[in-house]
């Protein structure tokens, strides 16, 4: 691409940084930017600014929060010794959605993916580790997906806290509610036949 | 969607302002800002603010441009007596990247939509009117994409030229070169059987 300025240049470069974002569409929503009035490309730096550098992690389940402790962990109306492991915290805004779960979260950020160099000391492990030896947690729920990256990493984890006296689950898989069977992966439709569950426990859900 | 952080909503809420952004992906995107480190934010930030604040365009075609005046029209390559109008900076680029065309722009800045509230007074029709009245003009090429508001357009400035001495032409619609017959769409098709051209012209362009 050839620009007819630097500064239209530079802009561009830098929103096709962003993943899935090529320069065509990063051309696009640049000179949507230039239609509109200043403030709102002001609004758009400062509040990225603001957020890159006044971030926090929350200190016991590393959620983003604003405060030391997230207002999950700061509630007394959630159940701190039951513990779902999820990858990042948009996996916590999805169960949070569903409001079908009280207890805590443990934020790892990621999964161990050798091929993307991320090791077990690049995620939040050693702190979910230690609040199980320190026998705060009753239960450990495994909800990262479920691809080779997030078994590892489940499998990871597992190994660290199966010494300690904890019980181990991981969030169902099968056919989404509502979804015809014809039109589900083979691997899927597969799982949830082999964990097919007792039929009266399905009416309860429902 | 609930944050559990308002600076992390706030930047959410602003990425999602841009066109064909919605909030998952904004989320996703900014997300992807706090693992990188912070200088990929404040360059992001920055490049959009400078653009925004500094952005200047071509005194004479409203292209956008560092300079006055852009690099095609300050060309003395180029033939200022042959004006191509199209509605914004892409298009000048994409036929820039054709390598075909030597002539000068006109940027008119969007097309006219009554549903969108934009007026012949919006965009930069005087101007390109008035290179006509002064003779400075050649031939105008419209080169607007073929919609009802594009030929709107193209119609209400073809009005304000046509008493002058001006030949006008409008850039040839039809079969992208390489495409199947069968998967061109209705339109496209007929306006390439009308706007046929002499056999012989066609061994010239190929
Ligand atoms: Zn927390
Ligand atoms: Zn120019």
């Amino acid at each position: 691409m050839d620009f007819s300025s630097k500064l239209l240049e530079n802009a561009v470069n830098e929103m096709s940084q962003l993943p899935g974002i090529g320069k065509r569409t990063a051309l696009r929503l640049v000179l949507h930017l230039l239609k509109q009035p200043t403030p709102q490309t002001e609004a758009l730096a400062e509040s990225l600014q603001q957020m890159r550098a006044k971030v926090n992690f929350c200190d016991n389940c590393h959620n983003i929060s604003d405060n030391p402790l997230c207002e999950i962990c700061a509630s007394h109306n959630r159940n701190e010794r039951i513990v779902c492991v999820v990858e990042d915290i948009r996996d916590v805004m999805a169960i949070e959605a569903t409001s079908q779960y009280r207890g805590h979260y443990h934020v790892l950020g990621g999964k161990i993916s050798p091929m993307d160099g991320i090791g077990p000391m690049d995620l939040n492990i050693n702190s979910l580790v230690n609040k199980v030896k320190e026998g705060r947690v009753d239960e450990i729920i495994f909800a990262l997906s479920s691809t080779m990256e997030g078994d590892t990493t489940n499998f990871y984890v597992f190994r660290q806290i199966e010494a300690y006296k904890v019980t181990t689950s991981t969030i169902a898989r099968g056919i989404s509610v509502g979804d015809e069977l014809e039109y589900a992966d083979e691997v899927t439709l597969g799982r949830s036949i082999v964990n097919r569950i007792p039929f009266e426990n399905s009416l309860k859900n429902s």
